[in-house]
């Protein structure tokens, strides 16, 4: 496999030809609360699933696509990989003694021919930042031209959630840290550690629920069964928290939930969910971090009132850019400051 | 900064230009038992470095040239830095008055003109596996050129160790796992898992005394007084391992011991020792692990017998390969396995 960029601004060789194929399999599989959810909304959709046509897009080792069979009882498979790992789960199909039903397709969704239309589409496509990777843009494509009117798309529904934050200890970790070192004066190096460690969002992040300064809001809501792929090339959410707790304010954290609803003819049935949020098991997908450039002392009442803005990059098409914009407006003292930072997730 | 070859087979756009430059600094002031060794080894010896002029090669932040002053009370340091780093170096000097002192050089040793020869030469030049950076041969160099004949260098002399090792935990999440995914048959990527995983040593791996499976030897002693650079093209070590408990062979270890001694008429006065080893307070070096690719189960008093070769890349100068040869002997079954297996770090 190669790094080479064969698919221009879409990266293809960079983003399908992994040096760390086993690595990231790996992630996945090992990533309990994510397979959980799949596997759990499968078995008890069993009954809908039982003899209908899937389609899987990006199947990876194709252990969705098992799954359909297994738990759900489908009739038919078509899982679709656009990297040369295709072949590895063809052979893990023929392992599993499942061949007869699940049919391996090598190469991107959208250039597939297939002979039929789905009753379902599954597919595990969040990255970073809910959207980080674009993956969500073959998917919608091969809803479009692959499924059913009346057929039904896994996950639902993505929600994006942002939250004002403290990030005390990697702050001090990262950039506090150079104010004394071993008793030198090393202050002069907090800009470039800044610059460094907080220039792009930090996407390796563990917060915790005590850690928020308020509560998240909803930044982003796709229905999956009817978003399209111009709605996400720039979004703005207008935001107003008001903090319900004093401590120091960091940045933001991100983190999104999926849920996999849509077979359900009563809304109010209950669905499986897969959060990736504090309140929830840890998942490879950790949280989101924009840390400020500044970490700013706050009061409970204080409010932030912005915007927060995701723009998908026009070159590097599975980047994407966000910027926070807002104003802090102190509780006691009415004081007015304005803040800025634009972050690259990861051009 | 940029990632080009500019410097050839040496690497030093690679080497010289880091994105991480804040990140690789702040691994090694955080490294508490790297710098207790060299301060303390300055502090305890401050009589004998007192009024008397040292070099620094590879200087990075200049903590060594600040504790040289502060903690030995040197006259004099020339503090050299080939990155661009160097001038940062000199703000920070100058930030705790000591740009009297202590001399900032940009550039490299190798083209570097001094103008007087040196008493002591410090260095923390030790990478992954010791040698891998190959940065000993600068520090060689300017011992060569700009120490003086009754100087010390330090660290004075580095041991590299080597052990056979059970890493159950390690093979089981990266390797073993593939045997069941969710109630599958994943093990077709067990060879893959192996390719990917256990190619070339692991730099990361923390391990535990009881982890070893036999005492570990030493597969390499230098005395930094007078270590050529060619000697360390090539090395051979022959080794015989006992084993001294039943258990599970994954592969080797390696860890290093650098000493501070040479200031020493009597040879019997301790010195201090930084030692990376499992027995003592883990450094950012962790330790090094070789895993073979397969495990043996192994009992007390099977033997080990084989020759471990280090030998430096002849293209890529600041990497090396380790070539692991030897026979395992059951002391039961008097049966004899060969393993052979050359890793490379990392080219
Ligand atoms: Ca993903
Ligand atoms: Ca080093």
């Amino acid at each position: 496999t190669s790094h080479s960029d064969e698919g221009g601004g879409w990266q293809d060789g960079e983003y399908f030809g992994s040096y760390n194929t086993m690595k990231l399999h790996l992630e996945m599989l090992q990533d309990k609360p994510r397979n959980t959810a799949y596997f759990t909304a499968i078995q008890q959709n069993q009954h809908r699933i039982q003899d209908k046509v899937v389609l899987d897009v990006g199947c990876g080792t194709g252990i969705l696509s098992m799954s359909a069979v297994k738990h759900g009882k489908a009739a038919k498979v078509f899982a679709v990989e656009a990297s040369e790992f295709a072949k590895q789960t063809q052979a893990l199909i023929e392992a599993n003694g499942m061949a007869d039903s699940i049919h391996v397709l090598e190469g991107k969704v959208e250039s597939m021919k297939l002979p039929e239309q789905v009753d379902l589409i599954i597919s595990e496509w969040m990255g970073t930042f809910l959207l980080f990777e674009w993956m969500i843009e073959s998917v919608i494509l091969a809803r479009d031209r692959w499924l059913k009117e009346d057929g039904v798309i896994w996950p639902s529904h993505a929600t994006l959630y942002l939250v004002p934050c403290s990030a005390e200890e990697l702050y001090q970790t990262k950039v506090g840290f150079w104010e004394s070192v071993h008793g030198f004066d090393f202050s002069a190096l907090m800009p470039l550690a800044k610059e460094e460690f907080f220039h792009t969002p930090l996407y390796n992040h563990v917060m915790k629920t005590e850690d928020c300064l308020s509560l998240p809001q909803k930044i982003l809501q796709l229905d999956m069964k009817t978003v399209t792929g111009s709605e996400l090339e720039e979004t703005t959410h207008h935001f107003e928290y008001t903090l319900n707790k004093a401590g120091t304010l960091h940045g933001f954290a991100a983190w999104f939930q999926v849920d996999f609803a849509g077979f359900h003819g009563d809304a109010s049935e209950p669905f499986v969910f897969l959060n990736t949020g504090p309140d929830y098991p840890l998942t490879h997908w950790k949280q989101t971090l924009f840390m400020m450039d500044s970490p700013i002392t706050v009061d409970q009442g204080d409010t932030l009132d912005g915007t927060v803005t995701i723009e998908r990059n026009k070159v590097w098409r599975r980047h994407l850019r966000v910027n926070l914009e807002y104003s802090f407006t102190s509780i006691t003292t009415k004081d007015i400051k304005v803040f800025t930072k634009l972050f690259p997730i990861w051009r």
